[in-house]
């Protein structure tokens, strides 16, 4: 048995029973003291549908009002959740329910059908699967749980998976706690903090939003979809100081805050999810916009390096530092040079469901990066994903970022194709906007200016769109397939 | 062995090696990169005057800049601190000394010749003794920890003993670090925080701040002699947020604050070390200065219930409710009845040096107390200090902060006495301003009007001062004395 602490809902009721807790964007909102009330009345529920202390139940809903409220009901009755991706295929899914044992399956209405449909490729029959907006609700549940354990597990979820077959990583309710007070010690807890939560909550970088809701007691923003508009509108109007996005997103709203700019109470964006291009950077510099890059993946419990508030400006680029109180390494003896990400901290999964406990004390992330003389850490690329060309490493990540530099070029991926010459040279896949063509001549050219010889892309594909995983990120492998397929036999 | 984390200042060094970390009332101030230079050279120096891990080393000195070196460079040999008053007498030293297993004393100038005589009453020798001013610094230390343990002891301290024989409390680093995590979940941390420290770094709640200062990255201001004059400069020339206080510091800083405000920047005060009478907190509150009335004790590495800024008004009086993560009971069926009060959380000492582990969850803490209807503490006092008059309970306190609020009455102190009707029945031992002379039947008259007639005192004494412990606490077992030799032979 590990630490225990009360558990925080029950904590949040006692401190702050009539805060808000959680505004939904989609209407409604809750205080603390309801959304206790409500994850009690639903872990009731569960009760009275056989699920216990240590069952595996998956989720498989979007970010609706009610998604924390199942969140939390799983930590009263101590059962472990199962974060489904909703943009898997039912075959995926299927894959997911078996390999993680789920004994329950609780849908939202917009997933129920490929739920179903998942359950019947496995074990689980029909009365295993539950309707999330039917599932009952009990007005006095017993027995629930009254503090947390930090060593036991809390959630599964799948790490994305862009080679080989996806592995589930546990999380302890240790893991969450330990990153949402990392956070806080990087970024600081204002009084008048609202965060805005549009990411899936299926990932953990959503997830640890709804962990920090009711660890610090601090207000959040649900989002269900992604609504530039919308989100600008809040945080202009409605007090929101920090928001988490992908580079998409930053994307979005920039160009949706157009020659606007946010309030002074707006502290900032913490990105995640891969590199950002440096223009991008750039622009939300120009317009005064605080972005925290951070770096983290799912094993980390969300983001484990951020840059600080106090950097932000300074550093562009970089993912800062490794949280306190966590600890980050570069596999690489001569400092400076590009080597394996290495990460250690209490907010780290001890490893995948039914696969070994990890040996060493550091995570090998399987990311490339290097830290500069302040020990700023700047990520490159995947280990695997990396081009060895005539001895020369190149990383993919580099040579995207100058493409999507490129006015008209909306998205690049670039992977390395087999030569007879280097061994392997790089390849790129561009998405153009609006489809207007392009002239690949002045492509080179720009990227000789740009990049050393050996990384300018051999050829060039262009694409309706880029292969990506459910969790939007760009599967270099699929685009040599792609590559393949167009020269077969050639 | 626990839970470890990087060493707390070699993470500052790495985050924040360019930010002030300390400013020294007395002339200096130190970065976070020099805090940790000079800890990690004073390490050395410890190493070559045989100081080992888990070494207990004896510090006897006031609020210098050089204490927090030396109470970082224990941490980073892995000895442990044993924290003297410096308000003891040799013989009372040589007590802790010797129960504590002092390998070595470091003593400032000051307190050298004190603790040199407690030294020659135990077994250390002048050579175990040094002085701080002249203590050996070395340019490379080595070997030097790099990662702390949360269940390896750090400090130990002894209960300031208004009854029996002092214990020393053993902290671990987690108790440290989960109670400076704890108060900043409550008071938040922000980016212009600035905490002045005027509280002995021997107690507890000094100490506290000093680790607040590793673990956040904060900078903090030391002072070692309590001047209410230049403390309020501070807080409102120097950009000071938070104070912590004890009620005597809140009395003088008002007094000397005159009609003048603090700037809006200022946060308020942390107000700990026993209840405070309730004039004293209205006039606080009608110069608009949030206090955060806390309750703790040794055993809880600080405070563990505190106001929360946003109830700093509505309830006043109360010492709020329990830190997140840590949990409040009161020994009582009844609810809002008064009963032993009884904490719980990773920030609670699992026990004293010597005797048994506490094998209750919950920690008794012999104070009494009662909740209100919302859940808020309030402190009434010590179980061992409570009369009992005819059946009916008397809390001194309560008694006290009666007297205290009568015009010309500097300080009260309250104890039971034998009488043969009642049992017991309250005595009042009074400080007079100035030792202007005050007519004792309007004082009964007064107090007949606030209390219930079994509360108002059957005897009053006139004292030049009250009897007080080392940590200033009221020694009502002396008043009881006081009021016997006064009785003798009666």
């Amino acid at each position: 048995m590990g630490q225990t602490i009360p558990h925080w809902l029950e904590k949040q009721n006692d401190l702050n029973p009539d805060k808000t807790a959680i505004e939904f964007a989609g209407g409604g909102r809750l205080t603390f003291a309801e959304l206790r009330e409500e994850s009690r009345r639903l872990a009731g529920g569960m009760l009275l549908q056989g699920i216990q202390r240590g069952d595996h139940i998956a989720l498989l809903v979007s970010n609706q009002l009610s998604t924390p409220l199942f969140i939390h009901a799983l930590s009263y009755i101590g059962a472990v959740g199962v974060l489904l991706n909703t943009r898997l295929t039912a075959e995926e899914l299927a894959y997911q329910l078996d390999d993680a044992d789920v004994k329950k399956l609780i849908a939202d209405k917009e997933h129920l059908e490929k739920g179903i449909k998942a359950a019947d490729l496995t074990s689980l029959g029909a009365d295993d699967v539950y309707s999330s907006s039917r599932f009952p609700k009990v007005e006095e549940a017993s027995d629930l749980n009254t503090s947390l354990d930090f060593s036991d597990p809390y959630t599964m979820i799948y790490t994305s998976g862009t080679t080989g077959q996806p592995k589930a990583v546990i999380h302890t309710y240790g893991n969450h706690w330990f990153s949402a007070v990392a956070s806080a010690l990087n970024l600081g807890i204002e009084a008048k903090d609202k965060w805005l939560l549009c990411l899936p909550v299926f990932h953990v970088g959503g997830f640890s939003i709804l962990m920090k809701n009711v660890i610090y007691g601090m207000p959040i923003v649900l989002f269900n979809n992604f609504d530039a508009g919308k989100i600008n509108d809040q945080i202009m109007e409605n007090g929101v100081t920090i928001i988490s996005v992908v580079t998409v997103m930053l994307q979005r709203l920039l160009k949706d805050l157009g020659r606007g700019s946010y309030p002074e109470s707006f502290r900032g964006m913490l990105l995640g999810g891969g590199p950002a291009p440096e223009p991008l950077l750039y622009e939300a510099y120009e317009k005064n916009i605080s972005v925290f890059q951070s770096y983290g993946m799912t094993e980390t419990s969300s983001q484990i390096c951020t840059l600080s508030p106090g950097e932000a400006f300074r550093k562009i680029g970089s993912a800062g530092k490794a949280l306190s109180p966590a600890e980050l390494k570069i596999d690489q003896s001569e400092p400076g040079r590009i080597g394996e990400i290495l990460v250690k901290g209490p907010m780290v999964s001890e490893g995948y469901y039914k696969k070994q406990k990890r040996e060493n004390e550091f995570l090998k992330t399987g990311d490339l990066g290097y830290m500069d003389k302040e020990g700023f850490l700047y990520v490159v690329d995947r280990v695997k994903d990396m081009i060895i060309s005539g001895g020369e490493n190149i990383y993919p990540a580099e040579i995207e970022s100058v493409l999507t530099g490129i006015e008209g070029v909306q998205e690049a991926g670039v992977t390395g194709i087999k030569d007879d010459e280097w061994g392997e040279v790089p390849a790129a896949f561009l998405v153009l906007e609006n489809n207007m063509p392009l002239d690949i001549e002045k492509i080179k050219a720009y990227c000789r200016e740009k990049l050393a010889g050996y990384k300018v892309p051999h050829v060039f594909y262009i694409l309706e769109e880029l292969p990506r995983n459910a969790s939007n990120k760009i599967l270099r492998r699929k685009l040599l397939e792609t590559y393949e397929r167009n020269n077969e036999g050639a």
